[in-house]
Order: structure tokens, then sequence, then C-alpha cells
């Protein structure tokens, strides 16, 4: 605590018992509460969201900056667009919440963040299908098997995956309801899918809102890695949400919603012209890209971390 | 942290480390930022935020359950409509805020929260003018005096006074652009001031929103207790915002955003119908009240607390 000047000023024992007593008396205001894991979740955010103002001191004017930038984030927020994510995203939140709940379970592949651009219903494709959907970018041929941690395949198991284009922009960033960049697909009987993508680029998160003036007033940029989205689900096994990312980006040790795994970066073989497509598709000479991920889906037990 | 069985289960130190080492990449993704003031509160509420949802291993579910509160109050709120302030009275962190503020300074009217209601522009009104402006509700004589904290009189101090009318709501809240029950108006030479207003009535917040359904799975009440606002500025002197709350209210213990200082409870003395009024105005047989209420400002030095 500093006063105007900077000078660190003391708290009395007088303001400190003010201080206590205000925190007890809303503690208590949730002792009514019928449910316990509500009140538990209410008293414990009141506890640590009044630590903090107490620690920093917050100014009246820091809390009328607070009002006006969730409120600014409320505004900017539609079906399409989804700041808080966004917010909880870059403070780490996400991350957090996602480390919590998919604890390391022996060799199951690990989780990361959702982000905001998945979207439901996402087209059906046959295993061996393209997700473009016209959204431009380098060709980018992806397989692998579905296993649970004995090794043995999950058929079945139902694989979304959505990516951003290469111009660093998701289909509902366009606002012309146009579907590309996402599918879904199944496993087969032995496990394995493949799929035609695009080869993943960088891109920025959406900064044109409050979550970028934040970026750029803390010196951070809005850039992250660039990844392909999967989201795999399958019944008795937990859901697993991720990424995969692409070996050499100079971006992985500064994506900025914290979401990088080193498990989860895999190598992307760049392939010359002409050279042979696994399912003898056509690309016309040019170039294209090829990757493996392997997913290994924990069961649902596992949930509690153990 | 327990599991789906409610088990108590314990987070191995694997673990433990993935998520300190998530929280540290956080606060060192703010190294680079130039204003030191904005890098600690980031830092600061990045350790709260994650300390909490930790804490509490906070689930997917409701991680996914505070973005749609979060997206439904920024809808809900707009000009006249503020659920962010709201959220953060009912968690006293409002209060909270003012305490840290407006620390006790000799014998300085103590302050208060803020509120969503406030309006720029109240009309003024002279010495023992009416602020009611046709708000529905008992008339209420107020007068005191604004002094500093040595007993000389503060002439010139600005004061908004704004109430809720006897049925519980601002003007604000009716959506008809009407201006009652608000008002400005300054202290005369000798410090003193008075005006008619209307006798506190105790009312729920608005409850129709994310806040409302909060309080109601917590089994907590939307009531304020009765009080009237007021804001306090004069040159030279730290700003006041606070309410007089009237003696003998009920709810005075069970304000749900907290707000009540002992000092701040003021008598209201009823008045029976044709009991000559201060300034003789007629109330045609009407009861009336009557309160006093002095207000002593502390000097802007006063800021830091010493």
């Amino acid at each position: 605590m500093t006063d105007t000047s900077g000078t660190p000023v003391t708290t009395g024992a007088e303001q400190i018992a003010v201080e206590e007593t205000l925190t007890q008396n809303v503690l208590h205001s949730f002792e009514n509460c019928t449910d316990p894991r509500l009140q538990h979740l209410m008293q414990a955010l009141v506890r640590h969201l009044h630590a903090f103002i107490r620690e920093v001191r917050l100014t009246e004017d820091e809390w009328n900056a607070a009002i006006a930038f969730l409120t600014e984030a409320g505004h900017i927020t539609d079906e399409k667009r989804q700041e808080f994510i966004m917010l909880s995203d870059v403070l780490g939140a996400s991350m957090q919440t996602i480390n919590v709940n998919n604890q390391a379970y022996k060799n199951a592949t690990e989780a990361t963040v959702f982000g905001p651009f998945f979207a439901e219903d996402a087209p059906e494709i046959p295993n061996g299908g393209d997700i473009a959907g016209g959204a431009p970018g380098q060709p980018c041929w992806l397989e692998g098997t579905v296993t649970d941690t004995e090794g043995e395949p999950v058929p079945g198991a139902r694989i979304e995956v959505w990516e951003a284009d290469e111009d660093g922009f998701y289909d509902v960033q366009y606002g012309d309801n146009r579907v590309a960049g996402r599918a879904h697909l199944f496993s087969d009987d032995q496990g394995h899918y493949s799929f035609w993508g695009l080869a993943p680029t960088p891109y920025a998160i959406p900064h044109d809102g409050p979550v970028g003036k934040l970026l750029e007033a803390t010196g951070r940029s809005p850039m992250r890695a660039s990844h392909l989205h999967f989201m795999v689900t399958a019944p008795g096994k937990r859901a697993l949400v991720t990424h995969i990312f692409v070996a050499g980006d100079e971006l992985l040790k500064y994506d900025t919603v914290f979401g990088v795994k080193d498990s989860l970066i895999k190598y992307f073989e760049q392939q010359a012209p002409r050279t042979p497509t696994p399912d003898g598709r056509d690309l016309d000479g040019k170039t294209w890209a090829r990757s493996r991920f392997d997913i290994v889906l924990a069961p649902t037990e596992a949930d509690s971390g153990h």
C-alpha cells in the first residue's frame, strides 16, 4: 500500500478490523444457502475477491475502470464474439480450470483450452474427408488412432475439429454465416481417423475490444501459437478438449492463452509439389503438409484425477 | 477437494507443479508492462483468481456457468441498469473498496456504497427546495450543516441527493425519462443546508436478472434497508459518498449490499398532521417526517488514510 506520492503507509488495527468485519458479514450472508457446493463457491469467491481488494488497496477509480471493463466486455459479446471467454483465457483462468479437471491419467492425451470459436452442428465428414469447406490455406493431411489408456482402439469416437484459415480467422468471425474449417467425424472400427484440413497458422485473438486493450496496456501480444482444435468424446471415456501445435513455431513460448503443452506439439511435414497424397487426391501441384496425432482417452472415472 | 462421490481426494505433487507453473507463466506474461500499478493489479488479480480456481477445484460446468452469468449480466446492463455494480455490491466488493479508500479520519462522516442509481445532471434546487419532483411518498424535511473536521463550516459544498420513491423505485427505473427524487443543492454561507425529500422506504434491488437469481439461489434477500443517498464535494475536501439510514428499520442488519454503518443511522421523527413545517409549507393535513444529518468532510490529504 502506498499513498498518492508512492510512500508506503501502514494500515492501523482499527482499519483492519473494519475491513475484516465486512468480509465476515458477507461470508455470513450465504449461511442460509441450501446448496452446499454453491455456498462453498460463493464464500471462497468472496474471500479471494476481498483479499485482492484489500491487498492492492483498490482505488475507487480502479473499481470504476473494472466496472466499465466488464460492461464493455458484456456489450461486445454476442452469439459469435465471446469477450468473457477471451478474458478468462488471457488471465490463464481457462487453462487453470482445464488443469484442475484434467489431471494427468496414465498416458492419456493432455487437454488444453476450449476457446471461444467452437460451433455446434459442424458438418459430418467421412474419414478422409475435407473440413476446409473453401477456407483458404495449405492442405494438410491429419491422421491418427483413438485408443484407451490400455492401448485398445476406441471405434466410433466423435472427433470435432476446428481451426482458423490462413488469414487467421475462424468462419464465425466473418459474419456471413459461412461454415468452413470445421467438421466432425468418427473413428473407424480400428479407432483410426483421417481428414484433410489446413496447415495451422498463427493468429491474433480478436483484440478490438476491452481484452485487446488490456493486452496492449500491459505489453502483451494478442497472438496465439498455430494450432488445430480437437474435441473427442466416446462412451465411458473422459471428454478430451485439446489442440495440436506446430513444432518450430516461435510463438509456442508466448501463446497468449497459455494453451501450449509439450506433449501437444507435433511435427507438420512439408511435402514438395506433386508428392503423392495418402488418398490419391490431386492437389494440382500445390505443396501440402501432413501430421499425425494419436489420441489416448482416459476413462470417465479419471475425472477426479485418480 | 472431493471426487464425484464426495470422497476427499488429494492432489499429487506432479499436479501441484502443473498448476503452479501455469500461474507463474501467467504472472511472467505481465513483466513487460510499463505501468507499474497496472502490472501490480493484474499480477495480484491473477494470483487471487488462480488461488480461487485451485482451492475450490472449479469444474468446467461451473466455469461455463460463470461465463454465462457474466454474459447475461453484460446483456441486461444498459444506460439505466448496471448489473455489474449490483454484483459488486452484493458481494461486498463495493463496500470493501469504499472502506479501503475512506479510512476513518478524525470525526469525518463515514462513507458507504455509491450504488447504481446516481444520475448526472440532477436539477439544482435552492436550500429549502423539494427534490421529490412528483415522486410519491411521505414528505420529509432534511437539514444539517457541512463542516470540516475542525468544526468550521464549509459553505458552497455541492450536495447531491437521490432516493427511491415509496414504491421502491428510482426515477431511472421507470424508463420514461422522468427526473424525480433527485437534485443537487449547495450549503449556504454558514454551511447549512435543508430540503424537502421523501421519508426513505425499504426496497428490493432489481432482481429480475442474474444477480437476483444468484441471491435467490443462495437464500439471500434482495432487500436494502431504507436510505437516502448523499454525495458531498467541496474544494480541498475528500469527496463523501454516503447514505443515511432510518433508525428502527428491521432491515438494517440484512442490507443486501452491506452498506449500513452505525454512525449513518438517523432518527426520522414522524410528525402528526398539521404540525407546523419548518418553512411554513402547507402539507394539506398530511403527516410528514423530519431528520437531521450533519456532515463532516475530511481534508483531501486524508485520502491515504492518514
